[in-house]
């Protein structure tokens, strides 16, 4: 058994990601999490009641981590909006398109644990949109965009973008013209939130 | 065997849909159609010389026929082209959540068929993206739009309307708010090709 530092629900999540990635998702299990980390599987069950409460705070970390770097490109504000919100939707399609082609089989992890959970989706979303939010709502008051909602607007921009943040568009991703012609919707979406 | 008018590709295309849609995707066979239409099966390879080539084509019809009413729209220039822009959108949505909702076993059948030919949707997009082009090139002739090059803008409008054609999203096409989500997302676009 364990010794050492008390378990906290980090490291469990730690091992739990490790043990994904060794085991893939459809066999890892919480008695492996638990051997892994030396540990009783009551242990485990002491901090996440269920393998699907376990799972789900992984998929929730995960993409808790994934929204970072967007919140930084999100909140500087030394970034004229026009340019902050293409900025923005390029690297959360670098960020997926890397994320896809450097570990293929971690990204198919991530996406099954994200299906079985969809409310820690929409609550990511959620959090994407808001960034998209807070951009268009700087935009708006620097008078380079116009919206009556910048909220809606942001939901508009999310789904206008789908096709390179969707992971069942990721198969076209790796295309050479795919950041181009991510380039060009970016340009006609900003033009569309100019005023007139 | 067979009597009355001579067999012809319209003919076997026709039962060929309709054995699929008996048989499924997976199990219909050459032989099948062949004994649908009371005739051998050398009668049907003398028309198509594979079971792929067979059911490219009726891929490749089916694709054909959805593009009509597309065509119709594109064509019509009674209406000014941002409005015949949204028009055309939104009917590309609306037929294929009606086929979606309507029969999905159909609509799953044909999504096999259309994969299984992959230059058979590359040219069925190919068509779309030329019909929204004249849209665009008409709007550019009236100084409603601005592009310069109206084919790439009509494949960035298509890559902007991705989460309302592609049917990796049709699970999300059901939804109430659906329609105004397209709608919004048209505005956006209509308003990113005025000139000014």
């Amino acid at each position: 058994m364990r010794s050492g530092p008390a378990l906290d629900a980090e490291t469990i999540l730690t091992a739990t990601e490790e043990v994904l990635r060794r085991h893939g998702p459809a066999k890892a299990t919480v008695l492996d999490v638990a051997r892994a980390l030396g540990v009783s599987h009551a242990s485990v069950y002491r901090h996440f009641p269920s393998k699907a409460a376990l799972r789900e705070a992984v998929a929730r970390r995960w993409l808790g981590r994934a929204r970072e770097p967007l919140a930084a490109v999100a909140a500087d504000t030394r970034q004229a909006a026009p340019e902050r919100l293409r900025t923005w939707l390029t690297t959360l399609f670098t960020a997926k398109r890397h994320l896809m082609s450097d570990d293929p089989e971690l990204f198919a992890t991530y996406r099954v644990l994200v299906a079985e959970h969809s409310s820690a989706f929409a609550d990511h979303v959620d959090g994407l949109v808001e960034q998209l939010r807070v951009i268009i709502a700087d935009g708006v008051g620097s008078g380079d965009f116009t919206s009556p909602d910048p909220a809606a607007t942001a939901r508009t921009v999310f789904a206008a973008t789908m096709a390179y943040h969707h992971p069942a568009h990721a198969p076209e991703w790796q295309a050479p013209e795919a950041e181009a012609a991510l380039e060009a919707v970016c340009a006609l979406l900003i033009n569309g939130l100019r005023p007139r």
